[in-house]
């Protein structure tokens, strides 16, 4: 019987679909799954398509071409050890396991060091793109021994997203937890862009009064230029959408109270640790508590008095553009902030990582895929050293024409009691990155004075407390 | 030999202070110290006074009354593990240890069910107020058995601070981890009091251009009402003091560059995982993580340009009662958030937090000991099941009466380029909390385009998916 040179296990959407990206691009796939009625599914629903169906792990072990060649589409955590247990006894040394997973980088550290003593090879992977990108082409954000990428990355290569420039969405991230690292900042960076567009929403709807068929105007407009991006292309196509229950908009029978799977919160938790201000993917992650709490919000609207309404009265098509603006210069602080924040995991956990790279395998294939980030890729070709995206000149003439924009759309934004937490965000973080002196020594003056924490001088090097009493 | 009825092990400056605090209360105190020198020098420093000094753990722990209570003062982590391995054979069943370091609350849940394991009891403290409040009277919040608390709460009493109304500050928290939870949201609310009062003085320095001497007049006035606090107290004071080796004011004389102690970004991550929103806190955690990159920031203000200079032209009188209440309110939405938090912590633990009496207890003794904590006290007396504190009658007046304050303190400082994180994260909160309808409706429109993460409806219950193509 020949064997194959790839096997999936875990027959979900995206590890099916991961599987027929594969087999479209002429490889047999053995596929593998906990409940074999699940298995018999896929391969049902897919006639002619050479995917081997196998119903126990040694089976599907057994149909593998050595070295073998295994990725694994379980659920994040404890399935993943579980399934990872079953399995070791049955690999050989050199074979390899890609976990492609939403799984936490330290998760993977620690399963690579344990695969690794076992002479085995895992490859922890990012891959976003969600099912259409698995079927199709996702972004593959991969970590691991190098050694053991080399051997996969040719199919990686294959199913891979290409750029609009050919090139595959695919590249080594670095060692252990480098890709699972990437792939949640990446999704950090997903819950900024998602809440900056619903900030925009938001002031366009509540501020200008914009209906919804003048919102897909905007925001196909939009995607016209500099903004265009796969998250603003289909928020243009959301507003479109009739209901066909109640023919009403779509947008206006969802509910506004949103989900998290829990990777921005990863994101958040992360840079606290690493000691990197984060502050506008982390006010993305508490907006969308803060808008699960609807019942609260609905009590507390009628308890709770905002600033009364206001209509407004300058030039509405000039305040659109001050919008688009506001979305772009706060995307900029967004990623600037992430992609320091992959500079200090990168230092603290000797990765190494590709940062110029990583950009340009996020143009296509993922959810975050926008025109934007080959200025990232372009910047650090510049400058592979640059301490901060806002220090680019791209992204400082941006920055100081955009500037002005941002403050208008806060200010109006703020007194019309339409909440902007991650438009606020980026302008106080721009102003503090910004900021030769911030008021902070007098936080070093309360802490010497109850604390005794003591604090360094302007004049000359060292630790000092003074006496305050 | 007569036994002493308490001991403190370690003697660094928060544990001989406390053991000094015991024998003002006129108990004899057992101590020890890893390094016996620091002992002796702990004994010599203080003639007179009761202060039994052992050399051996052998030797403490005999010189103790059974059930021994045991203070320890090590530093958290692994040393608190260390000593609590060398303590334990040593100790007899019905012993008891209080352990009153700053430690992680799981460190201190994972203690308490070590120790229970042994027929020990643990006691984990929260202890505020630096070194001054540990030798006169600190703020205390003990947590663990209730039993063991009953047997060292006599002590504990008396050397607790006492409230103006003479109240002592220390009560029982709730089991195993509730006490050192309850001093980390204490330390989370301090890091927010301090980065908006440091925000207050860059609105006032930066925009009205107010002197060291008038800033002192300013908080100096702000003590006397509302904002009555330690901290605007101490900020008052600090704005007088000049250094004796320039004469410049000292607080220009401190550089911008705030360290922390971990507390605030446990809050902060602890927030993330219970899904509290708890931005503002959050916010004054990453600004200082941003004052810290000062080279950064001295690089990036030659590079980044602001909004240029603007001469302020309103009332500054007016202007400066407005920063009072944009502070005042602020600080109740940060309060608001960390009792929220609190509440989180308390139904996922099942500690049944005392929440009005830990304002109480608040009220002396610790950083943030202020007049306004009266306020959450009444209002959880008013309604101890009250989902946030801004839904108070209270509260709730001052946030309609003073959102005017704080929305134009945050437009003048975003026009004047002046970063406010922590203002512009509380009106951001107050107008989302308050908010029947977030855009939220569009990231889950968003989440179910993408993913098929699905959606809930608006006019019926259950869990939708849309085929958007």
């Amino acid at each position: 019987m020949s064997k194959q040179a790839i096997g999936v296990v875990g027959m979900a959407v995206m590890g099916s679909n991961l599987a027929l990206n594969i087999e479209s691009r002429g490889h047999a796939v053995s596929i593998y799954n906990r409940h074999r009625d699940r298995t018999d599914e896929v391969v049902a629903q897919n006639p002619g398509k050479r995917l081997v169906p196998t119903y126990t792990l040694e089976e599907f072990v057994d149909s593998l071409e050595k070295p073998r060649r295994i990725l694994l589409m379980v659920k994040a955590g404890e399935p993943t050890d579980a399934t990872l247990a079953q399995l070791k006894p049955l690999l050989d040394k050199g074979d390899i396991v890609i976990d492609g997973g939403n799984t936490f980088f330290k998760d993977t550290m620690r399963r690579e060091s344990e695969m690794s003593a076992a002479g085995l090879h895992f490859i922890g992977t990012g891959v976003s793109g969600g099912e259409e990108g698995a079927l199709h082409g996702p972004s593959i954000m991969p970590g691991g021994p190098r050694e053991a990428y080399d051997l996969v990355a040719p199919i990686l290569t294959e199913i891979a997203a290409r750029a609009p420039d050919g090139e595959p969405c695919v590249a080594y991230m670095g060692p252990n937890g480098a890709g699972h690292y990437v792939k949640m900042v990446h999704n950090g960076i997903e819950y900024g862009d998602m809440q900056l567009i619903a900030e925009s929403y938001a002031v366009l709807h509540n501020v200008l009064g914009l209906s919804n068929e003048e919102l897909a105007e905007v925001y196909a407009d939009w995607n016209k230029g500099e903004l265009d991006s796969y998250l603003i292309s289909i928020t243009a196509d959301i507003f479109t959408k009739k209901d066909k229950e109640t023919g009403k908009a779509m947008v206006d029978i969802i509910l506004d109270r949103a989900a998290q799977k829990g990777t921005g919160k990863w994101t958040s938790q992360s840079a606290l640790d690493l000691g990197v201000p984060l502050p506008l993917i982390t006010e993305s992650v508490f907006a969308r508590l803060l808008s699960a709490l609807k019942d609260e919000r609905v009590a507390a609207s009628k308890i709770l008095k905002g600033p009364g309404a206001t209509k407004f009265d300058g030039d509405r098509k000039a305040f659109i553009e001050s919008v688009r603006r506001a979305l772009y210069l706060s995307k900029i602080v967004s990623y600037a902030q992430g992609f320091a924040q992959l500079r200090a995991a990168s230092d603290e956990y000797q990765w190494n990582l590709p940062y110029g790279t990583i950009a340009r395998i996020f143009r296509a294939g993922c959810i975050i895929r926008a025109r934007f980030l080959q200025k990232i890729t372009d910047a650090y070709e510049r400058d592979p050293k640059v301490n901060n995206l806002l220090l680019d000149p791209y992204f400082r003439d941006i920055a100081t024409e955009y500037q002005g924009a941002l403050r208008d759309v806060v200010v109006a934004a703020v007194k019309a009691g339409v909440a902007v937490p991650c438009f606020s965000s980026a302008i106080a973080y721009f102003d503090s990155y910004r900021a030769e002196q911030l008021p902070a020594n007098l936080l070093q003056a309360q802490r010497d004075y109850f604390g005794a924490h003591t604090f360094e001088r302007v004049d000359k090097p060292g630790s000092f407390h003074n006496d305050w009493s």
